[in-house]
């Protein structure tokens, strides 16, 4: 099958070369982001670029301690912001038990963006991993992060010193069905 | 910028001409889908794709009565199964009001597919739509969906007939910051 040459050569890259990233590749990949779709073209994802190894090692430790991520140049803090489309959200805690709708609204869009990230950074030889193994409230204190917002994810971004394999996927047949559900559970 | 064709190419298409999409197309954009990362390869997507004349005016209604969409050939239903992440799910009711961070994950990821489905669709030629004005409850008693799947969009599928401009997007002063939060809310 004719699949897009970046959704199939798309991995996560847990190993890095100690080699920056230029300014403009980042803004390249950012600009993917900026391109994606949204509900009512809200647009509601922020991101944080992270290059200070001081910053960036307080976040590893609150992403679980993945010591792997330090060896990537650079971090990418993507965040969904709620006030896109709750105007007076300032008083809001938004975090993991949140109910709202917009959470999901948000939450769908700004990874809408984060894949555009990743798929861009393949296009440009550049390895990613999209990480979001922490809770809200520390990884919003590292950074400065409001209380209204969440963090969708921290990808790491370099040039890959590996060449991980592609991950067993479930078949089609396992999660399509025609004309109506007939999946099993 | 050197962004990747398909994302700078892609929109939202909301007319469409009179020609069928070929079974082996609609088995490429699953493919697509098929290929997304997801949290710890949970793979919680799954799809129905629907052509049938009856069904599809049913979702139409419960899309906001968006008539545009029938010109559309294909819908595919994008839905999150949060069984791969709850076992146990079978009981649970999920719907706008669920609070669970388990179906932030799924939805996260099930975005990150459809997102896919949306650039392989460009990048075979075909146009598409991603909706999701509709309530969980109605869509899914119209498929036959089990009440703890959640429908993350409905995506129309077909040979655009017309050529959208691209809409406005936020500039990245206005989403990107850099080593801490530094936007305006």
């Amino acid at each position: 099958m004719k699949v897009l040459k970046e959704i199939r050569d798309r991995r996560s890259t847990r190993k890095y070369l100690d080699k920056q990233v230029s300014h403009e590749d980042i803004l390249s990949v950012l600009e993917a982001a900026r391109l994606a779709p949204s509900g009512s073209n809200t647009q509601p994802w922020r991101f944080i670029v992270v290059t200070s190894q001081d910053t960036k090692e307080k976040i590893v430790q609150a992403d679980h301690n993945q010591k792997w991520m330090l060896s990537a140049p650079v971090f990418i803090v993507c965040v969904a912001d709620i006030s896109c489309r709750i105007p007076d959200s300032d008083a809001m805690l938004i975090d993991e038990t949140e109910a709202c709708h917009e959470l999901k609204q948000i939450i769908r869009d700004t990874a809408v963006a984060v894949e555009n990230i990743l798929l861009q950074a393949t296009h440009m030889g550049l390895a990613s991993c999209w990480t979001g193994w922490y809770e809200q409230k520390e990884m919003k204190a590292i950074l400065n992060i409001p209380s209204d917002k969440y963090v969708v994810g921290v990808v790491t971004l370099g040039y890959g010193d590996e060449k991980p394999t592609p991950r067993k996927r479930k078949d089609l047949e396992e999660i399509v069905s025609f004309e109506q559900w007939e999946l099993t559970r």
